[in-house]
C-alpha cells in the first residue's frame, strides 16, 4: 500500500513546525533561502506533493499551447496574434506568447517549453525554418509553422503549415510594376543570406522580369546589413537613403514589406522629390498602415485573420483527432493604391 | 519513514506495465486517452511524482515574471515588451506575456496565473486601474503598474508605479497649440466614461485651455462608442469623419494617441484638405509612424525604453532585495514637426 505523505511528514522529516514548510512552499518572504531549499530538498525527496503542487500536477494536464513568434515588433503579426488568442481561449486552452529572438534556434526554444510548460501543441509564427529532420522528429507535440518560409527539403509529413506563396505573390506586385511601364525597379530587402520570405520574394521578382526578358541590375538591390531589423520603417530608411545617394537609374522601388516602404516613402519626401510623380513605390503584407499613409501604398494583402484561424483550426484537429499533417496555402490580393503610376 | 513510490509501484496498482505509465506521464500518441487517464489518476491519488513532474516540481522555483498587457495591438508598447524580454532573461527569469482583453479584470487574471505559474512578479502594462484595495492585498507577489492610469486613490505603498504624469504632458502639448494661436481645438478620445490614459489627457487640456481664460466647447469633443479599439488609427479615422461631418468650427485636431492622429490625417486629406496649411494636429506617444508619417506629426514623445527599464528595475529590488514600493514618473518630451503651423 502506498501512504499518502502529509506536511506533516515533512515537517517532522526537517526537524521544522508545519508553517515552515508551508512558507517554503509558498514561497514566503518570511523563511530565509538555506531553510527553504531544505525543507524543499527534502518534499524532492520524499515524492510528497504539496497542495499547491498537487495543483501543479494537475497541471500535468493542463491544456497549453504556445506560440512561438519571430519579430514580435513586425506590425503584420499583431491581428493574428488576436485571432490566435480568441480561438486558443475558445477551446479552454491557455495561451502563451513566447518571443524568439533573432539568433535563436526556434527549435531549441520550443524543446525546452515543451519540457517546462507541458505544451499540447506550438504555432511558430514569421522567420524562416531550416532544420534538419531529426530535429524536427523530436518535437513531440503536433505543430503548424505560419506564415514561416520553409527553404529546405523536409519532409511534409513531418511538419503542418500555413503560408501565401511568396514567389508568386512577389511576382504579381512585379508584374504589375512592368505593366506601368517600370523596367527598372530597385529591391529593399533583408540580409543577402537571409533565408526567409525575403529571399523568396526577391525570387518572385526575378522571375517576373526573366519571364519578361528584361535583364535585372543587381546593383539595384539593398541588402540590410543588421538583419534583426530588416523588415523595419527605420530599415526601410536607411537602405533608400543609401539607394538615392547612389548614382543608379530606378523609377520603382519595391520595398520587401509594408513598413520599409513607409520608411522609404519618408526618404524619398525628404528630398523634395514626389510619389508616384517621381517614384512609384510598393511593399507587401497589407497591414494598416499601407492603407493609412500618405500616399496610401500598394502592396499584396495576405489574409492574416483567415490564415490564424486555419492555423489554429489545423493544430488543434492534430491535437484532437490525431490527423496527418496539413499544408495550406493563402490567396495574397493585390490592392493598387496612390503610390504608384505609370511611366509616360 | 517515507518509502519513495516509484513508476514500477504505479504500473503494479494500475495494473499495466511500465512503459505504459511511461507513455501516460509523457503524453505518448500511442496510448489509448481512457488508460491516459486511468494512469494519471493514479498517479494524483498516490502522490506519486514521475520523474518529469519532479522536474515540474523543481519548477516550484523556476522564476517566472509576467507581463499582463492591456491593448497588445498598441505599437506603443511593442519597444516596451522587448525591452521587458530582455531585462527579465538578463535576469535569468522565464518570460510570460500575457494579453489581457479591454473587458477582464486584470486582477483577477494576475490571480490565477500567480496559483497556475507560480509567478514571481508581475508587471501591470496599459489600461486602467481602479481596483478595490482588498483586491491588491489578494496580489501575493511583488506587481508594478506600468503606464498605466491610476484613478482611485489607493494607498501608494500598495503598488509600484511607472508612467508619466499624463495631465502635465497633455497639457504641454494644448499650451503650445494655443501659443500657436489655435483655440479651438478638437479632441478625439476614447469613451466617454472611460477611466484611462484618456481621462487624464482631457484633464491636461481643460486645465490648459482653462488657465488661458479659453471658454471650452463640449462639442469640439469626440468620444468612441466602442472602445475596446479607441486608440487605433482606424478609430481616430473614423472619429475624424464624424468632426468633418459637423458644423462645427475648429484650426486644430488633438488626438490623444499617435496611431489616432494617423488616422484622423487620412480622413482630413481624403477631403483634399491639407495639413497642416487647413488643420493643424497633434499626437500623443512619439510611436515610431508619428516620425514616419506625411507630414511628420507633433506629439509628447514617453521615453519608453527607460520607463521599461525601470520596470523591470523596480520590480526585481522588490523581490530580491523586498524594497518598499516605488513610484517613478518621466518627463514626456515635446517634439515639434510638420503637422501644425501658426494661425495667421
Amino acid at each position: 500500500m502506498m501512504k499518502a505523505i502529509t506536511i506533516k511528514d515533512i515537517a517532522k522529516k526537517c526537524g521544522v513546525g508545519i508553517s515552515t514548510v508551508s512558507r517554503a512552499i509558498n514561497n514566503h518572504p518570511d523563511i530565509s533561502e538555506e531553510t527553504k531549499n531544505m525543507v524543499m530538498e527534502v518534499i524532492k525527496e520524499s515524492n510528497f506533493i504539496p497542495n499547491k503542487s498537487a495543483r501543479n500536477l494537475k497541471l500535468v494536464d493542463t491544456k497549453t499551447i504556445a506560440v512561438l513568434i519571430k519579430g514580435i515588433d513586425n506590425p503584420f503579426f499583431q491581428n493574428m496574434i488576436r485571432v490566435f488568442e480568441e480561438e486558443i481561449q475558445n477551446k479552454k486552452y491557455t495561451f502563451i506568447l513566447h518571443r524568439v529572438d533573432t539568433n535563436q534556434d526556434e527549435v531549441e526554444v520550443a524543446l525546452e517549453l515543451i519540457k517546462e510548460k507541458r505544451l499540447k501543441g506550438i504555432v511558430f509564427l514569421g522567420g524562416s525554418f531550416s532544420h534538419q529532420q531529426e530535429k524536427l522528429q523530436e518535437i513531440t507535440v503536433p505543430f503548424v509553422l505560419s506564415t514561416i518560409a520553409i527553404t529546405d527539403n523536409v519532409d511534409k509529413n513531418l511538419y503542418s503549415s500555413v503560408s501565401v506563396n511568396d514567389i508568386n505573390e512577389s511576382k504579381k506586385i512585379v508584374d504589375l510594376l512592368l505593366e506601368y511601364g517600370h523596367t527598372k525597379i530597385a529591391v529593399l530587402a533583408a540580409d543577402s543570406s537571409d533565408m526567409s520570405i525575403s529571399q523568396l520574394r526577391i525570387q518572385g521578382y526575378r522571375k517576373s522580369l526573366t519571364d519578361k526578358e528584361i535583364s535585372i541590375n543587381e546593383n539595384l538591390f539593398r541588402y540590410t546589413c543588421d538583419n534583426s531589423n530588416a523588415f523595419t520603417m527605420e530599415n526601410g530608411y536607411k537602405l533608400m537613403k543609401n539607394l538615392l545617394d547612389s548614382n543608379e537609374e530606378y523609377t520603382a522601388i519595391y520595398a520587401l514589406s509594408d513598413s520599409m516602404a513607409v520608411g522609404a516613402c519618408k526618404a524619398i519626401l525628404e528630398t523634395g522629390k514626389k510619389i508616384p510623380q517621381d517614384y512609384s513605390i510598393v511593399g507587401f503584407d497589407g497591414i494598416d498602415i499601407s492603407y493609412y499613409y500618405n500616399p496610401s501604398i500598394t502592396t499584396i494583402r495576405q489574409p492574416v485573420e483567415q490564415m490564424a484561424k486555419e492555423t489554429t483550426k489545423i493544430l488543434f484537429d492534430l491535437i484532437e483527432n490525431e490527423t496527418t499533417n496539413q499544408h495550406r496555402v493563402f490567396e495574397g490580393e493585390l490592392i493598387v493604391r496612390q503610390s504608384i503610376s505609370k511611366i509616360r
